[in-house]
């Protein structure tokens, strides 16, 4: 099983920097190139073929809005960089999917890279997928891992030309793309949070290994969570920051409010974590309990029944002379010294509260 | 169960931000108005039906205090935005009752969320309700979900025209109902920490299960008091330190005074925290404390029994040629076996300092 | 039994800041004002009746040092307020013995609240009292919860005119007091430290239940502890880098003095936190090295004489036929078995070297 | 056994700063040396006998590289110190293996300590090699502690003048190499974190103590990582701000870059290490639940069998007056009383959960 | 037992500031004053018994350094504070021992204080040792607790005239020592360190109470170094950023070679104390383990020889009526029965993995 935490890089080691290579897994067979060119009056979506084609959007003063699906074609990636002129670095990093979320800054673009979490309840596991976009003058390109996003109700705003999108400027998509991405952090880890808050009450109750094995579940995918989402807290602060032409300052109260937003989310999955912890440390208490439990029980049908049996062991032996043998009522007072003796072990018991 | 820790926002995704979407339980039918409008010499307090109403009050040099509880209906939410023209991310974070406690400065008003923490006893659980507060030129807006405060008190001293409250601005009113808010913080960490006090005997001398479910349950309602209380030490930190011609001076050492009690209750959340935490380990401790006694128990009698039922099962075997069973008086050697047997054993445990 | 880690607040609750509320415990009957004014050359101490008489003090160019034993009369806090010009907020902070130390600067005073601790050894328990300076320009103000206090010996220099205390200002004066306060922060800690170093050893050696109690115990004091004394490195570290006329440069060295004092009564504190820390796990690790050594006394007598019982009862049943029975050396071979079956158990603990 | 984690200094103490001694093991017999020097259009490798060799290199306008394999004699360093004319400070560090990773700036020169990181897969072991560069102005100077390195791919990008690395200048030849030894650092935690994450379900299933033995390993190997990772991360910060004539601002992106890798290294290191502490906890949780189990068995067959045993062994007495025994279906009753008591005992643990 | 953790301070309460009080252990009878005076040319070597005679050293362009052994003469110290001119201040604190380490600047001189620290490695213990030195413009002071000190090498490069000391100032010669004191932490930590990583293997195969009691040990240890270095690295970081007179620029690169090496010191102590967590982590859950392993034979040996106990112990019975007691091969199919029961326990625990 490859390392989850960290993505394979060994392919890459030694090449020099800016080296067009795929680290990750393919996820699809033919990329897919879809683009979104609009402003307040007209809006064209087309998927293309041929990325030359983007040629006639760059020059007029529209949004272009250029989305990648699938990464592992160099070929398509090169093109895209020598038609929006791009850095070598950025579409190195654009083709590794193990990148840390990260903000940079270029001459004539804002370089960002994400995580898309998405919890998969049925296997119970965060499911990441990179995205990387790219801020320029009067263009956004957007790559991602795979078709199907979380991006349809962005289109639909776009394409009903309706609120402050169409009005906007390229920072202000941006802004909503990653708006949306924020939003479903926080979808995920309140999935995963009520799960966590679930098993809360079997653990005192009934804490079989079956919990245990949940909480280190669960432990696992908010530790996975957290590594996407807490460097996207420093690069979303990095923009709400940024001094850019291209970014309008009328953009900064929205990004203020998705900092806001992407705080909760990172200090949510601090709680969770801390939760887990507190859970596991409650956990282990309470198998503890249980086993005095056990130990109780068992040392008092010990403490009980050994000496009583040792007692009738006592006269079960086979000496020739054992005078109490022979008496009438040994047999009664036999019976209550056994009474007797388990008396006073109850009683011993209940005094201890064992009972 | 839903997460306690995060509210639902789910329904909120992929909305263009400023949407007004009510996040929340609804705790009322509908919601309730009152305006308090006041100087140092005149006093007005009316129910509003329409918020075209306090239309008047907005021109006269006199503080308003604007108060919805129940945040649920869009239109009225919306007509207060207008009235008072208020940026629709502020309303859309009114509406929106899993916010992150925060202050927002906008061109013409401060807005200020926070949350309202009460320790309800009978349920052994901290009731949190979102309060947002607008600080504006001459009014004071605040929002509740429901009906009912804590803020009688200074209504009280601001229908007694006693105190400075009647010849201060809208300024030193958002302060004296977030002073009431703190004092509320305090009262209910007050509580809380008197019973994780109250457990620590218990702990030690009686750690049964009951007292692990206390201390969870009391590290659960820490933590959902820390979320609350931290960011609020962050907001009055901010408001302490504003440079806003809707903050006077003379405020500002009230602030600070106040940023003080709010350090204390976050140190006190913090202390808590860690009590709990030290009387979990010590709870396990002391269960493994328990259970080292029981074993002992189980272990000298064992021992002591489980060789005297040998020795007297030795002769309790049916060999035809056993020749002490015919002595005379080897029955009384066998006792003396016996006693001796366990008088060495009793000596041994008493040296182990177990007896 | 109250919050001792929080003091009451509820009935502040409402009230307008500045009012003038005594929170804490009532430890005397009335209060004690006592005044000291002095210069080089000149020394008066009385006891003063009413505060009025201390107005004759005020101008000349003195050192006055006026005392409080005792905060619950009001009138008498709100006479000492006018007289000496004194803020509200001064005035409700010194009847507020709950208050988190700190240091105020106002136009005409710096204002000093501290905890003095004292461990009680007969107790085992921290004593905590508040004690809050006010600096003016000619004058001390100090207030404390109750009448004896460590300040005997800063009397004794200022009656003995010896050393720099007569010559230098009021601010030289609190200095001294915090000297002394500081110098019993680190004597309550050596106090303390020297007992949590004590149970070291029979952690190990003997670790019972009320060692684990005694954990417990130094545990709370520390917390104490610490909460008084990290906030008081705070102010002097303020008062250390203070910009203010009520505090001469010559003066400084000595803050940065006490500085380094309380800097090192804050790291003994954390010391002794981490070391009681350890001493848990190491206890808690303790009791299982013990149950592991009842476990396998248990052990070694369950399993070498269950199956030398079993073996008996076998030779104990009563078929009609049972061809051993008869043998004449069938008695022996018996015995010869049971030894055997013991001294094999007895290496094969040998071997594991549980004996 | 050495300490591993801190590098034997004693032979060093007392002595004069700049004294060159070799500290470490000595892992090959005689140093080697090769330089080679190229421009966009020449390229020459040799392999230097003699120091003074390299001399024509020096004067002229190309990159040279010197790399010396083999630190332990102080003639040739000293040589090439006074060759370099090297800060005698420089050059006992550079024989000091114990060196935490650093950078240091000269006038003539910056000079970076660093660790070579790799994981030996065969003994599960961090191997640790010192490197240590010396950027001059139009050299740079690279020593390692013996003959191997992962430079290789750098050497072949240099010889097939391909790449940017034919027309850059020192600065950038020297982060080729950290680039190279970070890639191995984040290939290094790869393999390590892949063994962490393979051990994660046995830790659940199969407590024994050859998976402590793992983790106990694996940390020891984290925390050796960490202390050669986390001084690097400094030092490549410091030199993506450096402010130097040495270091070009062409290369100043790519150093950024390098940066955040580091920066994702120092963060997955720190992601196994909490890992492995949670790993740790959760095999202790599950230890306990096996012995929970191991005693619910015991309790069982104790609970059942020993009053079972009890019954029989009151009529095994001997009793001469014992009614029951001849009765004719006091056999079946007594089997009746065993089957009986049994099932009691089978259906209380049922109830009980534990069967 | 004395707190080893923090020095008798109760005598000093109430003092005046600069009151010269020894504190600490009187280590030797009489102090001891040896003077070197050295310039590039001469060497002057004197035991000191008057003060004065150090008189006409001052006047000179030449090193003095005068030390002192043995601190508890007030005398003594009050002269040579009047003939060099130092703060009361620091005459006070060079007679406390338990100062923090510290460094303060006076107008004449900067004042070190810093703990000398021994690893006694026949008592497991660290030895510590106060020194404050005193740089003053020609003269350098340096205080110890008692004779014999690790500054011999340092005389012998002075009597040697041999490298750089004896061309340098007074600064060169404090920064020689003060590497020499780290020096000494460095092979403290690691004398400390290899017995440490030592004792990591035991603790999985064989968790004895003695190991636990080493780590304790160890624990206390690493505890009290780290109370001597890290304020040691404080200092030493402000005199490498000192701007003085009192300290040549030629001397910084020194003390910024020292601040790399007191930082190593001061992680290599962190990383273990951290070791020294997981191992008693580690230990822990390795006792439990053995315990686990106890429980298990304990289990086996009960639940397969009580059945078979009871079974022979129905066969022991004394009814009357007992059909199989008289079958012929009612013994034989006793065994039959009791080796059945046997074998089928056996594969149950094999089944489960315990044998």
């Amino acid at each position: 099983m490859p390392a989850r935490f960290l993505k394979k890089r060994s392919e890459k080691i030694g090449l020099a920097p800016g080296s067009l290579v795929f680290v990750g897994e393919k996820k699809m067979e033919k990329p897919k190139v879809r683009l979104i060119n609009y402003n307040n009056s007209n809006l064209q979506e087309i998927e293309l073929q041929i990325i030359r084609e983007s040629d006639k959007f760059k020059k007029i003063e529209t949004v272009t809005w250029l989305n990648v699906d699938g990464l592992h074609d160099d070929d398509l990636i090169r093109d895209i960089g020598n038609e929006f002129e791009l850095d070598s670095l950025i579409l190195e990093d654009i083709m590794n999917t193990g990148q840390r979320p990260k903000l940079e800054e270029f001459d004539n673009a804002i370089f960002i890279v994400a995580k898309m979490l998405n919890y998969d309840e049925t296997k119970d596991e965060i499911i990441s997928e990179q995205l990387s976009l790219v801020i320029g003058e009067n263009f956004l390109l957007t790559f991602q891992e795979r078709v199907g996003d979380y991006f349809e109700p962005v289109r639909n705003r776009i394409r009903k030309s309706k609120g402050r999108i169409r009005n906007a400027g390229v920072d202000y998509l941006a802004y909503a793309l990653l708006d949306t991405v924020v939003d479903n952090y926080i979808m995920s880890i309140e999935k995963l949070g009520e799960k966590i808050e679930d098993i809360e009450e079997e653990i005192i109750d009934n804490p079989d290994p079956e919990i245990l094995e949940k909480i280190q579940d669960f432990k696992r995918e908010v530790n996975f969570m957290r590594k996407g989402i807490r460097p996207a807290r420093e690069f979303i602060l990095q923009l709400s920051k940024i001094d850019s032409d291209l970014v309008d300052d009328n953009t900064i109260p929205f990004l203020k409010d998705l900092l806001d937003l992407i705080t909760q989310a990172v200090e949510s999955v601090e709680v969770y974590r801390e939760m887990l912890n507190d859970q596991l440390n409650i956990y282990h208490t309470s198998v503890s309990n249980k086993m005095n439990e056990v130990m109780k029980i068992l040392t008092i049908f010990a403490a009980i029944f050994i000496p009583l049996t040792f007692i009738a062991g006592i006269y079960g032996t086979n000496f020739e002379y054992f005078p109490e043998l022979g008496f009438k009522y040994s047999y009664f007072i036999f019976w209550g010294i056994l009474i007797t003796v388990g008396l006073i072990m109850l009683r011993y018991f209940k005094n201890k509260n064992w009972l």
